[in-house]
């Protein structure tokens, strides 16, 4: 049995895996399993995952949980291009760092922000109040500041001269909030629905 | 110049560095940074790490900041034992795993766990709402009990048969969580001020 995942590339981690094995060739059984249908809810699924979530990784009868370690486990397994995840140390601490700073915070952010702006009002037609909504958004733009203060800075990668692990996890992150943020909006503020 | 650290021992990301160093023989000059006295808010500090909080390394002219990134960048640079993060995929992906799994479940909740039960009502005499007080019990709870389901299972340490950095990082968020939550007690239930 060769590599599988377990996917719903609604979700920012599947999505940052899918796209990291696609630019590098790496192979793989597809499992697709839907967010919206509650399939990571199911038995089947919390045997491969008690923690319920996606994605998960199988490789052979190895199962790994967690979208960080799987995209480490498949850039050491693979050796995929050194840019990824650098052998030298300092290189690869500046990518560890934003892999351990992003948890709980753009991640977080960006989740919070896509809940309360699109889930909860359009999709399950909750009211969240503006003042929840407000702090949600003050506290994704006090985010991307640091985003581009501390990690971007003028550079164009977030780590080193190339691509990396960190540039993956963000854009797939940064992407979801695109929908319920101005300041992520590349398009000039229309004062429409999204904006 | 050498290594030097930028800690307060009250911090558990900070104690976990402090130990992994005295534990490897690692030398550094450190720095103390007293959160209760607002130093990690000083401009000094802020040059030093720009994000306000500890723990910080400087080596040499590298600066670098989140405690599981200065734990790697130390496991490699002084070549330490390799339970702490093993070379073997498998055996490190597990480790990866839980660093990156207590960022938003056992990091979070045992500080919350401590601001709700010990700072804001002890130290700072705000009162929590018992509702408040109830969740965040709560959901340490359901960490407490995904930590021994899922990583500690029957074995004596997180991954694998010897110490490593997830058990480092764990048993530092703990210790802190232990003051405030009877699950977390070696002793049994007295019914005090702590229980
Ligand atoms: N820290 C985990 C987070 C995984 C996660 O939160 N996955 C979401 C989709 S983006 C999920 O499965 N949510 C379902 C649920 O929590 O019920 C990772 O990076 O893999
Ligand atoms: N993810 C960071 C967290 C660092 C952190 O939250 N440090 C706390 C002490 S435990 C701090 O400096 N807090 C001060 C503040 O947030 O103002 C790490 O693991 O290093």
């Amino acid at each position: 049995m060769g590599l599988e995942l377990y996917l719903d590339l609604l979700s920012q981690p599947c999505r940052a895996i899918y796209i990291f094995t696609k630019k590098n060739g790496i192979t793989f059984q597809q499992h697709t399993v839907e967010l919206l249908k509650g399939q990571h809810l199911s038995d089947a699924f919390a045997q491969v995952n008690s923690l319920k979530k996606v994605p998960a990784m199988k490789d052979g009868d190895f199962i790994l949980t967690e979208s960080v370690a799987i995209l480490l486990y498949l850039a050491h397994k693979y050796k995929v291009s050194d840019n990824w995840y650098p052998q030298d140390l300092q290189a690869r601490a500046r990518v560890d760092e934003y892999l351990a700073w992003q948890h709980t915070t753009l991640r977080r952010n960006c989740l919070r922000a896509l809940w309360h702006k699109v889930m909860l009002p359009v999709f399950l037609r909750e009211q969240v109040a503006p003042e929840i909504l407000a702090a949600t958004l003050a506290e994704l733009d006090m985010t991307l500041q640091l985003l581009e203060d501390k990690f971007l800075q003028n550079k164009a990668f977030l780590a080193g001269n190339c691509i990396s692990l960190a540039d993956l996890v963000a854009i797939t992150e940064l992407m979801h909030g695109l929908g319920c943020h101005s300041s992520l909006s590349p398009l000039p503020e229309t004062g429409g629905e999204w904006s």
